[in-house]
């Protein structure tokens, strides 16, 4: 490793794809005042953008629409050989970052420790913090970034945590080997619901979602399959009849597997309409 | 796209990285007899293995612990321009994966709609499954494989969802943009815990998420930094003392950020102890 290390990596200004869009929108600069600003601190940052350099996360990437850039915590290390973690305080298996080493890649991002975290998070990927959900998604996006700090081994040293106050976020009740692609569902979660990333036609996923029930089932053609018809509601142009079925559809699936969801709904609902 | 196209890619059997194991371990036949078999229907089989290509599961890949093989969706589409998706049965935004198309791709992974799922779980990771959880990841490990769909636009014709009874998995309450990342997540937690992918200094931290409750805070060196002193019964070298404080933190950051945990918790004990 050299002596002066890159610190970080940056993705989507510079790259073009010939393909998908006519020369002259191409020759616009590329950076895009304002837009989202990812930042990841990772022990891999090879890993990015990943699928998020794909599809639609990819167009957006390089259409300027956000921005990410990568913090390789190696190069914070301590000493020659840039050790980033220790054996844990107390005992136990596993390694601990070091508070002091992750302290020096926060700080290259340019965070500091005071600054208003209402407009750009600081989160630390984790099996210990709140289940990512679609509402967190909606606040990371109304933002102007996201910084994210990608754990490994058994943990981060609690005290960087304590001290810059960094909010928890877990994908879900299971173990990764790492915070990366906890990093880039949120990630892509969270860019898809910026400006111009979707197309029209897809947005209205979001809303489909939005509204707390699970999707109603969906069909195209053909008409026939292995036996299997089409619900006929669907081909009957009745728009009052199909919305009806659908959504009760979408109860159904909803109570039967998820009824933490109903419950969920019924309580928003319940608040939404108190004095 | 050719007319005769590849229809699948595998990873894992033949890449070698010099510098992990000494030669003549390196030269044993890259395939492990009855290894774990992830299989991926993706209209991205470039993003994988992705992340999964790193560090421990990349390490596991490598040494033929488990294999990953891609089916490109779009090889198994209709007519010239192998169309995979059409527009939703009774209108509304958005596009459906065909049911003659994903049922093809199926086929092509060898998978019969007869077979025993228990062994070799067919998924579909989509926002209406079940959430992924580390109970779910153990028995993913516990078979001989999985094969998973991964979604993209509006959803897939529920047809083939029925026809091939195929299991749904969700990673949460978000929506994202493919079911790709999903797909590696649900790939990470499962193929850590396959014999081997994991040291032994770290198979512990599976242990202590799997009691249902989340992990103590964890400190290493140096003994102060920035003022915060580790909390001094970790240096005590009272190993029932440090055990006994690491409960008390673990049960209160979970009474804290994750009461359901503790209900479930209660649930199952009360389950456990009845006759």
């Amino acid at each position: 490793m050299s002596d002066e290390p890159e610190t970080s990596r940056s993705h989507g200004r510079l790259s073009i794809r010939a393909s998908l869009k006519p020369r002259d929108l191409m020759e616009e600069p590329r950076h895009v005042r304002g837009a989202f600003e990812a930042k990841v601190i990772t022990l891999f940052p090879e890993a990015f953008p990943g699928i998020l350099g794909l599809s639609l996360t990819g167009k957006g990437l390089d259409f300027g629409l956000w921005r990410l850039e990568t913090f390789d915590l190696r190069n914070f290390g301590e000493g020659r050989h840039r050790n980033v973690d220790d054996t844990p305080s107390g005992g136990g298996a596993g390694m601990v970052l070091r508070a002091d080493v992750v302290d020096r890649a926060l700080r290259a991002t340019g965070a500091t420790p005071e600054e208003d975290r209402s407009v750009r998070p600081l989160i630390y990927l984790s099996p210990r913090g709140r289940p990512l959900d679609q509402a967190m998604a909606r606040r990371f996006a109304g933002g102007e970034g996201v910084t994210l700090l990608c754990g490994r081994f058994e943990g981060v040293d609690q005290r960087v945590l304590d001290h810059w106050q960094i909010e928890e976020v877990s994908l879900g009740d299971f173990v990764m080997t790492g915070g990366e692609l906890a990093a880039q569902a949120l990630l892509d979660a969270t860019v898809r619901l910026l400006p111009g990333v979707l197309g029209n036609a897809e947005s209205a996923v979001e809303e489909s979602f939005s509204d707390g029930m699970l999707e109603h089932p969906q069909y195209t053609r053909p008409a026939l399959w292995e036996g299997r018809e089409i619900p006929p509601v669907l081909a009957s142009g009745n728009h009052a009849a199909i919305a009806k079925w659908r959504r009760q559809q979408s109860e159904e699936i909803t109570a039967a597997r998820r009824p933490d969801l109903i419950a969920a709904k019924q309580r928003k609902e319940a608040g939404d309409a108190a004095p």
